[in-house]
């Protein structure tokens, strides 16, 4: 803060102007109030609404006091959309056209506009509006500079523009620029009029908060953190992981009910025990990166719905080749262990294979439930990405075990009886 | 394919600019020769340099064939640099002018360009260079239309300009581009000449395809996959994955190496083999979830090297509830079920106890190694993301089981006299 006041006034705005609303807020309120203005005034109308959001309800108030009337309708208009809507990422302000200018007539009217320092689209596409404000085509400056002097705008507009519904999910929104290769997109109402627009700009941090929230649930949190990790209050942190790990816990207790009918035999063969671990931890690494090659698939639109058979199918075959590699593993490793230490007297090779057919068969459970899940998630409406590693992990853990006894009880049968 | 021959020409245009590399190459390639230069002219330098990089070795050629020397020469020139350094990224077209342009000089000069069809930035910076190439300032359409006609370019520009070497890494421009909300950014090379300009629309790209290595990675896979998930074949898929999978099978061979020195402690009380996958899978889900939020802040730049210690004191606080709370439904558990089901006799208590006590000792375990091994694997010059749930859980599982069974040895004395 005190840096902040030594700075030049240029230069601190730039600063300013390259804050994320959070610290536009607190920035903002801690500033003498007769410097707040200046300062407000840098930021475009979907900024100031999304700074004035991230205050608290009484700051808000004064925040939208320091605003002129029609900036202050703008704004409030704005705070009307969900942040994560078309809507509530758009700028109301756009360089709009009329179809029938003449083409040295609509660049004199933008460079009028630019001169008084007007609302001029900060990318470089004119709209041309109708007079009800409807959207009827769209140029490009470069369209324009291109075009033959004397034509007039309608005969050189691009017609069939993309367009954005005001309630659009911000995600959709930033698939059309991936898709379209766009510097902007225009937001219009159910009518069909101009609303204002999105700028690719926008997208980046739309992208980049919506992988952290993608990567967070995948990691096992119930809900992302909004904030950045140093600046989430531990409670807040703590409650957000609590909640799964609790959940989590309560679905592996299943395990210990599940293995006390095996407590028998767990009793007659204590060896049994010890590959336990190994077996389940590997149905749930397998788990892990099916759920993860789908979920993230899934989010970049590489898999929908009606993949789905040919997911199960590649996930089986790669189950079968992942579970086949971890089986020779296992059994070697048994085998060896047992000629170089004896560790497993006349048992081995039961319990080689014992170990090595369970591997098979959580490797392939896991595959299957990581990468099914994510398609039942969404079906039933809800976010894939909550089909996290530990999800899986527990989904296959009770399986995997019930998988080993049983097979031990077959190859084993002898320790049994 | 048959469906895109019976497209309009100009609907076939579009429909062909949209598509990522690998798909312009095998449309290519399935194009009759003298359709194939039609369709490569529709694409800038920087997308026809990756677009012969996807095709195999002797289709480069024949692709390279189909440009005039001019272009050929850029492609070429393009294809030396790494595909996800700033070179790589860029585009050699950009609009440039003289900085004692009077600025309605400077306006026609770059309506001449346009109307000529000749290169022009995508975007709508103009990038002022001296004789040698070399930049000086660089100017916004809307600065030139707002600028008071007589002034020179010089006069107006911006000279402040931020620019990105030839070999910056495109997460590092990826970076630059949402600090300072640009358009582009141009590249310079060591003599600080101008050699292209990176566009925010590609931009885009790299960050969904950094998110998607990191999570890939994150997910417990060696490599991320740089295909769609369909479209790589399955045994490239299985070699990703196998390697990993085998790597962390190996690590968890150690809990069967620990677990045989506590052998005799199993063979006297069964039931501790119980509760074993529930104590391990806790502290691997809580170490997912450390290691996710710490790899994810990384990322996005919210938690640097620096901050390991703070890291450090947030995980050891966090590890301390979560394990509190763990370990309170860990023990009501047993309690409960002793008095419904007398499931565990006389030894109840010190069950519980035990099972409780592992349980906070091993989500802290889990906490703090899924916080810390981002910061060592970074420390050691590797991708923090590596740091996946699997790596963790494998790492935490041999310690835990050590842990329970200490614990086990003291609280449950009794039964192992």
């Amino acid at each position: 803060m005190q840096r902040f006041h030594q700075l030049p006034r240029g230069d601190a705005e730039s600063f300013f102007e390259e804050l994320d609303a959070h610290e536009h807020a607190t920035l903002l309120l801690q500033l003498p109030v007769k410097e707040r203005r200046a300062f407000l005034r840098v930021l475009g109308p979907d900024d100031i609404a999304d700074t004035v959001q991230e205050a608290d309800a009484e700051d808000r108030e004064a925040l939208l006091g320091l605003l002129e009337d029609p900036a202050r309708a703008e704004v409030v208009a704005l705070m009307r959309y969900a942040e994560d809507h078309a809507g509530g990422l758009m700028n109301p302000r756009f360089s709009s056209i009329r179809a029938d200018m003449e083409i040295d007539e609509a660049l004199a009217y933008l460079r009028r506009r630019a001169r008084a320092n007007e609302a001029m689209d900060p990318t470089y596409y004119s709209y041309v509006l109708d007079s009800a404000g409807r959207l009827l085509g769209v140029i490009s400056l470069r369209g324009l500079f291109a075009a033959k002097p004397g034509t007039r705008v309608h005969e050189v507009m691009h017609r069939d523009v993309v367009t954005v519904p005001e309630d659009m999910d911000q995600e959709i929104v930033a698939k059309l620029f991936e898709k379209h290769d766009l510097l902007a997109l225009p937001v219009v109402d159910g009518q069909g009029r101009m609303k204002g627009l999105v700028a690719v700009n926008d997208i980046v941090d739309v992208l980049e908060e919506e992988a952290t929230e993608d990567i967070h649930k995948m990691g096992g949190l119930s809900e992302a953190l909004d904030t950045p990790y140093l600046d989430t209050p531990i409670g807040e942190m703590v409650r957000k992981r609590a909640l799964w790990l609790s959940v989590l816990l309560i679905g592996e207790m299943l395990t210990a009910t599940a293995l006390s009918y095996f407590q028998a035999e767990i009793d007659k063969a204590t060896v049994l025990a010890l590959f336990m671990p190994l077996i389940i931890s590997s149905g749930g690494n397998s788990g892990s990166q099916a759920s993860t090659l789908v979920v993230r698939a899934m989010a970049l639109g590489d898999v929908r719905m009606q993949d789905m058979a040919r997911v199960f199918r590649r996930e089986l075959t790669s189950g079968l080749l992942l579970g086949g590699v971890l089986a020779v593993l296992g059994f070697v490793r048994i085998i060896v262990w047992q000629a170089v230490f004896g560790s497993y007297s006349g048992h081995a090779i039961g319990l080689a294979g014992t170990v090595g057919l369970s591997l098979l068969g959580v490797v392939m459970l896991g595959t299957i439930a990581g990468s099914m899940l994510p398609f039942a998630l969404r079906r039933a409406g809800l976010d894939p990405a909550s089909a996290s590693a530990p999800f899986v992990a527990t989904l296959v853990d009770v399986v995997g075990l019930i998988l080993y006894f049983s097979v031990a009880s077959v190859l084993l049968a002898e320790l049994f009886r």
